[in-house]
Order: C-alpha cells, then structure tokens, then sequence
C-alpha cells in the first residue's frame, strides 16, 4: 500500500483517538496552554525592554529615544501581564469551558491588581539588579565591565527574571510565573522556582545545573556557582499518597556564604551560617554554624595501570 | 591597505581552501546535512501538536478547532518524517552523490515503514506521556497540577521527544532520532540517547546535566534529580584502536528507584536493585541490592580562616 | 480606579525613574549594548557557514553552490565583525556618547586588523575542527559517523565557537569574544572562557554544566565528561576590596587526560600529568603526577528503612 493510501485510511482514527485522550486528560483542567508560552516569552521581553532598554533590542537605538523605548515597553509589558493574568485567573474560577471564554469581573479586577503591584515595582527591582550587577563584577576576576555582566553573564538573565517572577508569584498569580523561571531555566541552566526568597547583591558564577527550590530563603552577598542544588530532603505524604504541598523543605543560607560547583544542600531544616564556606561537591543535609568551612577529602592519586586492550578503566 | 581591498585580495583563495577540505573531509559521507537542523525541529513541533494540540501553537485555537489541528499535524508529521527518512537512507544506500538525488525505490519503502510506525504508535505514546505527567505531578511537591507541568516543567520536553525518538531509532533510521534527542537536551539540558529503554511513569526533576546513555534500560516509577548520570564506565577499543561499538556499557535501574542530584552511576554490569535511594554526588560503578540506601558521608565543617587578604580559600 | 487610568496616571512616572537610573548606571559604560546580542549570533551564523557549508542554513543547497556560499559567508563575516569591533573599539576609546557616533579612525584600523586575523586563520580552524570532530568520533561508541557529530553533538557547538571566540578573544578585542562564548553556553551548557588555551583533537561528551576557566590550559587528546569544572580555587583582593583581574588561577590540563562526570578541578598552580584519570565527583585543588588515577571511594549500600508516612528520606 502506498504511504499515502494508508495515511488516508488511518490518520483519521488515529486523530480521533488523540483528540479523546486529550479530551479526558488534559482539555477539562487548561488553564492557559493555548499559546501561553509565546505570550510570557514576550512578556519577559516588554519587562526587561523597560529595565534594561538597548539591551535586548534586535536593531540599535537612539540614546534619546531611551525615554519613548522605556514607556512603550511599559505599557506593552502592563498589557501583555493583563491579558496572561486575566486567562490565568478566569480558566482557575470555573470548571465550565464555555463560560471560560466569557469576560468575568473579579477576574479582571484581581488582574489589574497584579498589574498594578509588578509594573510599580520596577523602579525598585531596577536598583536591586544594579546591586546583582555590582555583585557579578566583584565576584569574577574575569569580567572586565558592569556591562559585559549584562550581555554575556547567565547570572543576571536568571536573576532579572526570577526577581520579576517572584513579585508575580507573590500576588499568587498561578502558572505565569513558574512559565517565566522555566524559560530563564531552558536558557541558562539556572532553575529559581519563583517563590524563592532571595536577598540583595546575589551572584552565581556560570550557573548551569543551579537549582534552588521554593522554599528557599537566601540572604545578602551570596555567592553560588554552577551545579549547586538548594533542594529538598524528603517531602510528606498525605493519607492518599500524595505530596503535601506548601511546606518548608529547603534550606536557608545567611548572609555572606559562598557554595562551589556541584554541592548538593538539601532539607527545609538546614541552614548554612553566615560567611560560610562550602566546597565543591560536598553533600549536606544538616546546618553549619557562622564562619563554617565544610569541604570532602581530597583522593590520593594511584597510579594508572595503562592495559593495552581497553581505553579507559575506573 | 584598506580592509575591503585585503578581502579582494585574500578571500577567493581563502574560501577555495575552505570549500577543498569540506569536500575531502566532509562531503564526501554528508548524510542529511543539508538544512537538517530546521526540518527536524518542525518534525518535532508537529508531532507534538498532534499529541497536545493548543500547547505549542502561537496562536490561542478554539477548542472545537482541536480535531482539525491534530489531524493536520498528524498529516504534517507523516510528510516531514517521510522526506527526513528518504534522505537520511538514500544517503548511505550510494557514496555515489549524483545518484543521491536521484528518487530509490528501496529508500522510500524503509521511510514509509518509519512513517507507518511512529504515527501508528501516537495513541500508546499518548497515553504513557499522560503516566509520566502524574508522574511528575506526584513526584514534586511544588507541583500545582498537570497542566503546569505541561508548560513548565523540563521532565515533560525531554521525555516527551524521547518516546518519540526511541519509536524512530527502533526502526534503524539513522541520524533523526540523535538529532532529535540532542534538540531536547538543548532546550533543558536533559540528554537521553535515543536508544536507551525507560519504563512507565519516568520523572526527571529541574533535570539540567542528567546523562542517560545508549544502553542503560529504566524501570517504572523511577525518579532522577538534576545532575545524574547514568554512563559508561570504560569501553573496549578494536584492533584499529577504534571504540567498538554496540556493547551494553550503561547500568540497569530498576523499578522504584530515586536518584538524588549529581549522583553518577557508570558501567553495563552495574544495576541499581529496586526501592533503592541513590543520595546525591555519589560515584558508584558496582550493583546494589534492591531497597539499598547509598550516600555519602558528610565531611564535619571547620571553622573559617577568614583572611583580611584573600577573599576566598579553600 | 480603571487599569487604563491607574497606568495614564502612573507609568510616565515609573518611566521617567527608569530613565534616569539607565542614565546614571549604565549608559555612561556602555558599550556595544545596542543590539550587540543579535549581531553576534548573526557573526556566529555567518563564520560557521563559511567553515560547514550546508550544515546551518535553512534550506537545502546544491553541493555545487558550496563554493559561492563559502565566498559569500567569508564576506557578510568579515562585514558583520568589522561592524562589531569598531563599535566595541569607539565606544571604548572615548567617554563622550557624542563623539561615539562618529567615525574613528584609530578605531577603524584596529577593527580591520581583527577582521583579517580571523579571516586569515579560518582555514587553519577548519583543520583543527577536523580533528576535534574525529576526537568524538574515536571518543565515543555511540557515534556512528564524523556528521553526527556535527549534526548532534554539543561538544562540536561548543568547540567551534571557542575556537573562533579564541582568535579574536587574542586580537584584544573587547566583549565580543564573551558574548561568542555565551552564547554557546546557553546552547550547549558549556561555559569556556574565550581566553582558554586549548590543544588539539578535544572532546567534551554530553558536556551540560562544563566550566572552562579563563587561564586554564588544555593539552592534546584531552577528554572531558559533563559537569566538569576547571576553575578558580581562591582569588585576591586589591586594596580596595575589588578582585585582582588577569592573574592565573584555574588549572593546567596535560596530554591525554580523561576526566569522568561531575569532578571539580580548582587552582591556578594545579597541574593533572599526562595520561592520567581523574574519577567522576572528584573533588582535587592539588596537581597530580603523570598517569595518575584518581577516583572517590564508593559508600557501601546500607538497607533502606521503607517508613509508610515519609516518600523519601535520606
């Protein structure tokens, strides 16, 4: 049978089949999965547009026309947001797909008032980056100038974007801000969940294989590096075996500690002292006082038996 | 001398070098190297499409739309995997390259069977993708429902382009189904040979730096943390000193096991018995019995030097 | 109050804030911000293009067009690099935004002597992508064919655009060699410094979450496993507290050393001997001595206690 002939006779049943299992599992619970995700990816873009403009722009700007980029971008931004915030929120309040497509009030209203809280936030989280900037300078020997920070260092795309999704996630926006922190994820390597707590002049060097969990409280002058996990320990079950949801399960780091590439910190109840050491590699699962230094033992070199059939041997 | 009469100059002779080492070191075994990156991408979003139609699109569809927009991505799927497959095999069936244009017989025979077979196995993969989101769902308590894991959550790209995958490269179709994976472990950091085997209700948490190889096999309800690898301890060199290839080389995790962040686990003999934890940054290349618990120890912190000099010492 | 009002009212204020804090922070020190992101990965494109003719474009070319295409890459190249390096040099070489805007004729000499070193050595790159290419090939059992790697191997990504970024990164140029390499993190996960020195036939496998330091040197016939780190163990502070730039503080790497997954490697005065084998996890800020082996010890397996309540615990 030629390939067409048989695509006539099955993709029907086949596409009916998809369209059914999709019916059942996924098109009862849709919050915004129709094109969500080019609409934070270009969220994500009006907000930084307005931080930072020149920055992420495809054609060179006129320093004068800062001001009109700055604005427009704004507005965009507070557009975009309105209209993600008022899906998000309409699909959540009723189980009926018709009615889902209906304008609703209070939906609108709690949209405007995430509106409101993150682009009036701006200005603020704007000076908090200049302080991650600063950091990022500091903490690398290799950056020659605050702006090479903002054009080739991981570190401030992932923290630009978490500091963004963090105001969102605290107006208890649901799904919006987790597509914003996946999408710096899928960029940098570098996973923040939104509701992470995280304080001022914070830097993480490289980044990739970061991952820092929901629960997480971070202090000032933190220092991270790649392939370091702030994650959970165990978690609770509830009596129908699912996960509790919602509480404390990953540690807190004070102020002024550094973490090398590839520690693993693990547990709600653990909590890295102030100015701090880590070392790379280390595993953790409970606290270190102030001023701790933890770090594994070094291997003694043996040495290689060079066997003449196979390559490599551990 | 002024820069464009340098290029005059220089570039013809330059270009011709060029042009003379890409034919003898490359055109010469060009299998689907011609705008293959592109084609295998939209492989990628229409297959998808079909499976969780109104996800990926760029524009909100109407749910009655979602039948229409699944059959045309299943006829679109069919047709780009056709047109892949006919390419990749005429190019080995001749080292002839004027031939290689020319239509095969035998060639479109193959790709037609690749065709029949990965769109007859959309529904089963449809329905073992639904297994893995609960997966995920269940296995993480930040976790807020099914859809967020659709939209946000890199277990569900690198899984969901690893089943297809693995139905392409049962059907010894070369090249798609590398190119295919390595598309997925660009976007979230996920690397899975299309080869390997992996059970029901697969989750991989945050996920960035796992390494699942060629011949590692995975039960069901296995869950892995960022940063894992399951790889090959050493491999055997022919007489050639050319690696052989085809052996069994990557470890055996069977059912019910969780492994934590930056654990590596090497070696075909190795096998990770069932219910067994793996704690994180483990180095491990022999088997453990099922419901073992293996971490390391944790080293004792140290009270910190702190220099007025060096701001770091480890 | 109306959202449309709430931000009439508000946002020419919020703007106006950001405005000014861009002026103070960023615009005086900036550099080539206007759409630089673009431009290089436009560079990127263009070079790649003229090294593997057919392997990036978008559409399929006649293997006997290879040669204008060569030509015409080799030119948009040396356009788009001339264009970027005389704004990276003028907007260096003065601190009066005025004056950047028009031509400068130091900076236009230094930019056409970038373009013709890079130009010029691109046959060369070829020959040594060449070897890298087969290092992969001989490196790993799953590869089938020299094209797949370059079709679906990061590490082909990541060496290719290190080895450009190098060339231009030793002609002084400011920011853009970073911006190369960056951008082939964000593709591939791995980060090497455009300063790294690195010898021939390297191959990193998987490669998510690899860090190359700036002052790190890499022999011949090196190999590297993802999640390695070569970097810097501790660094100095000048007497303003600001981190001492240009001193060397990551490793030096000898001929045909293999390092496995995750093993962290720190120290300016840190030295692997030739042929030896660093094992994955390891953690080493000491030199070792040629064909040394040096690997973790493995815990041993303890038997899980399964507690109802709890999923997991470690």
């Amino acid at each position: 049978m030629h390939l067409n002939d048989w695509l006539d006779e099955q993709v029907p049943a086949i596409s009916r089949e998809l369209e059914a299992i999709n019916r059942a599992e996924f098109f009862r619970e849709r919050t915004i999965g129709f094109a969500g995700k080019e609409k934070v990816k270009r969220l994500i873009h009006q907000l930084r547009s307005a931080l930072f403009p020149g920055i992420y722009e495809r054609e060179r700007i006129n320093e004068d026309q800062a001001g009109i980029l700055i604005h427009n971008s704004v507005r965009l931004a507070a557009m975009t947001l309105d209209e993600l915030a008022q899906c998000a929120y309409r699909e959540c309040c009723t189980k009926d797909t018709q009615q889902r497509r209906e304008p609703c009030g209070e939906c609108a209203r709690r949209a405007a008032q995430v509106v409101r809280t993150t682009i009036g936030a701006l200005p603020t989280l704007r000076r908090q980056l200049q302080a991650d900037i600063q950091a990022a300078y500091y903490g690398d020997p290799a950056a020659t100038s605050p702006e090479e920070i903002m054009l080739s260092y991981p570190t401030f795309e992932a923290i630009s974007i978490h500091r963004l999704a963090h105001v969102i996630h605290q107006c208890q926006l649901p799904m919006i801000p987790r597509m914003m922190s996946e999408y710096a994820h899928q960029r940098t390597g570098i996973d923040i969940h939104p509701g992470a707590t995280i304080g001022e002049s914070f830097f993480i060097d490289h980044g990739t294989g970061v991952v820092i969990g929901e629960t997480c409280t971070i202090g000032n002058h933190v220092k991270i590096y790649q392939g370091v996990t702030l994650g959970a320990r165990s978690f609770d079950l509830d009596a129908d075996g699912n996960p509790v949801k919602g509480v404390k399960r990953h540690p807190d780091i004070d102020d002024h500690v550094v973490i090398y590439a590839g520690a693993t910190v693990l547990g709600g109840d653990t909590r890295i002292g102030h100015h701090s050491i880590i070392g790379g590699n280390v595993w953790l699962t409970r606290s270190v006082p102030p001023y701790s230094m933890v770090h594994n033992a070094q291997p003694s070199p043996a040495i290689r038996d060079v066997s003449p059939k196979t390559q490599q041997e551990l």
